[in-house]
């Protein structure tokens, strides 16, 4: 695609990537050179500005286009050499936006990059710790990773914590980073070190990029001794601190800040500074021991949500195709439609007649399903034998079920496996300061 | 289901409903005497706490019972009479906790109440308007609410504004009630009056309800000159001010508290003291003008959820059963799994050329979907053709779409009308103030 001879005339010293300075009627913008979209006005030049956000200025609107800086070619990459007094550490790269950059041929950004290029960028790396090692399981973004990626994933990581590692980091895309730290919540048990997932909400050559101080973070966290499997991210909008938290208790709730990971229903485990500060905000897992690996899992399980007009057949559907087990995401204290045209119960009871779970948790994130208070709960969970999802959150119940179907096809066992805390992911109690954290 | 004779015997003078106190090795409790629930131990002694909770106490650690006060018994209903020179509004009670009681037989909470009884509570609302008519469309609870509930209560609400109601208040259960706002958004445009929802957490008997202070300042609200459909309920956990609320950014947060339900991506309407003080947070449409009724509606239309391990054969089945539409609410900034086994392009391609359209949403609930950055998302949106839906909720993205193929089923036509704002379900500029609001 190539913009229009207007544009082309106006650029004519400079090449995509190269940093510019447009003077326009609309005023004066600064920013990187970017291919013409495959959609859209090919009259209208297009810059990424220094915060991250594309724009379009259309030719008739620009007066001149100087460029500032040409772009740099790409330079041979230094290997950084680590302290080996330093505590080793395994590194897991495994794809997303922490290991992407810029395309300039299409102004995407793709998973591409080298996890020398990664380490690179950030020097300061080897003043905490000794990476000794670099595990690539797979490259992927976090939309396209599947059930069985976490059971590799969890193995690879018990490998290295068997060799001795002091700590793990995995660098991950962000989109399932949380649904990745609940698998290896329920494959990688008290775990002996701490393993640290961290992702990236902008590229590391972006001036935005969150990357850097996540891994800084990830870095002092992984040395530290709460060993428990966490998100190290952004806490804010700044970039003062990060937030690690609890694997089965953590959720993106935004899809561009870079503060997006929060904790439901649970406090963060701690703050950690990019100076190596640990502000420790709740009890957790204290590093020792022996891990334990258990990744037997039952991936025929299913995640569905239940809304007004909602159709129960795709249930019976799954059931014929040979589905296990069911997560209803509910509503409210965990409702289905009851006593609609469309109501759920019918097939929920066949369900779990047949020896097939259904386990039901709320759409509204925060909060505990309670079994109790409403007549319609009472026919879904004493009559139909639904599993409340106490206040699990749907994805991390989700993956707790296949998980539990990994090791029983009991429905009383199942049912006692999943009311039972295993890895954080149910509190007894319910801390009315975590709404909203 | 009885106690055991234990209990029995400790409760000889006291009947179900009675409130009690109970001296015991585990402290002394005050509360209402609950019946033993179906499920649980017959010898412990259940309480409802006057935060609303249930306590069981075991027989052997209970030294005393007193009565302390006999179960009122049921009082004839004073019809309110309304101050007949005060405003007219219209109120249309469907059901839900705001309607509802404890029921002593079951110890669980019934949709029973008569609108009468609800006004009854709360006398000060005849100072604030006058409640001309109470239409009751259907009674439910609001999980078992279905599409055609949305447009038979549209209509009326219609009528009644033709007719000269100066506002309405419909009162609903929390569930889905903000289901409910958004479609009477797409079907109730720029209306002439305000038409506010308005439900409770916890029902009118208990001493921690929120249905007073919630029907007060809708009573407020119905007069003021914010005429919009929105959802108006506490704000915070005190009984401080309740938050007026666009119905297409409005969503149930929580399971249980009383400030359960938040804006996304949005500022609130206004705050509403139950003194009458309106404090407006942003701009909003003014009384006056003629309501638009539009509720052509298609609901063949499905909401599905795409994570790690989803099933696309889902999207197939539903098609085969002649769904005309999808809103698909993927991760991040609006993926679907892309390369992977589980891949969802080919049937989102095949959807689309078969002119069923698909929008997809994301589940982090804030943020916006961008159908740019990364090379996944290209080849959803630009390749495949599904309809990125911007800042927009699923739930509002749901009915909007059954809407909008209630008026064409060209997908030029469909694209542009879910793209354009018609209620404020989207808003073109992102306010990082409303996260987590």
């Amino acid at each position: 695609m190539k913009y229009s001879k207007k544009i082309q005339s106006l650029i004519s010293k400079g090449k995509i990537g190269d940093e510019i300075l447009i003077e326009s009627s609309k005023g004066t913008f600064f920013g990187t050179l970017m291919p013409r979209p495959e959609i859209g006005d090919k009259d209208s030049l297009i810059i990424k500005l220094k915060n991250g956000y594309n724009i379009g200025i259309k030719s008739k609107n620009i007066r001149s286009v100087k460029v500032i800086k040409k772009m740099e070619e790409k330079k041979a990459i230094r290997e950084i050499h680590f302290d080996k007094s330093k505590p080793n550490i395994s590194l897991f790269v495994t794809g997303g936006t922490i290991a992407s950059k810029i395309d300039y041929d299409t102004g995407a950004v793709k998973a591409l990059m080298n996890p020398q290029e990664i380490l690179d960028t950030i020097p300061e790396l080897s003043n905490i710790v000794n990476i000794a090692d670099i595990s690539r399981p797979f490259t992927k973004m976090s939309e396209d990773m599947e059930p069985n990626d976490w059971i590799s994933l969890a193995k690879g990581i018990y490998k290295k914590i068997e060799n001795g590692s002091k700590g793990i980091i995995v660098t991950h895309g962000t989109d399932t980073l949380h649904y990745t730290s609940a698998a290896l919540s329920f494959f990688l048990q008290k775990p002996s070190v701490p393993i640290v997932l961290v992702g990236a909400q902008r590229s590391s050559d972006r001036p935005s990029t969150d990357a850097h101080m996540n891994l800084i973070c990830s870095a002092y966290t992984s040395l530290s001794d709460i060993s428990e499997v966490g998100i190290c991210m952004h806490a804010t909008m700044n970039d003062d601190y990060c937030y690690f938290i609890r694997g089965t208790k953590v959720r993106k709730m935004h899809t561009s800040r870079r503060d997006a990971f929060r904790p439901i229903n649970d406090l963060p485990l701690a703050k950690i500074w990019p100076n190596g500060k640990i502000e420790k905000l709740q009890d957790y897992h204290k590093r020792g021991g022996k891990t334990i690996l258990d990744t037997k899992f039952d991936n025929k399980v299913a995640l569905l949500k239940t809304y007004p007009g909602s159709n129960p057949g795709i249930m019976k559907y799954l059931i014929d195709k040979g589905y296990h087990g069911f997560v209803l995401e509910g509503t409210g204290l965990g409702h289905v439609p009851t006593n609609s045209k469309n109501s759920w119960i019918p097939i929920i009871k066949k369900s779990i007649k047949d020896g097939i779970p259904v386990v039901v948790t709320s759409q509204t994130i925060y909060g505990r399903v309670n079994p109790n208070v409403y007549t319609n709960l009472r026919v879904l969970y004493h009559e139909s034998k639904a599993i409340p999802g106490e206040d699990m959150l749907s994805e991390t119940a989700y993956i707790k079920l296949g998980w539990v179907l990994g090791h029983t096809k009991d429905m009383d066992k199942i049912r006692e496996m999943m009311l039972t805390n295993v890895s954080g992911e149910i509190n007894s109690r319910s801390n009315p300061k975590t709404f909203l954290w």
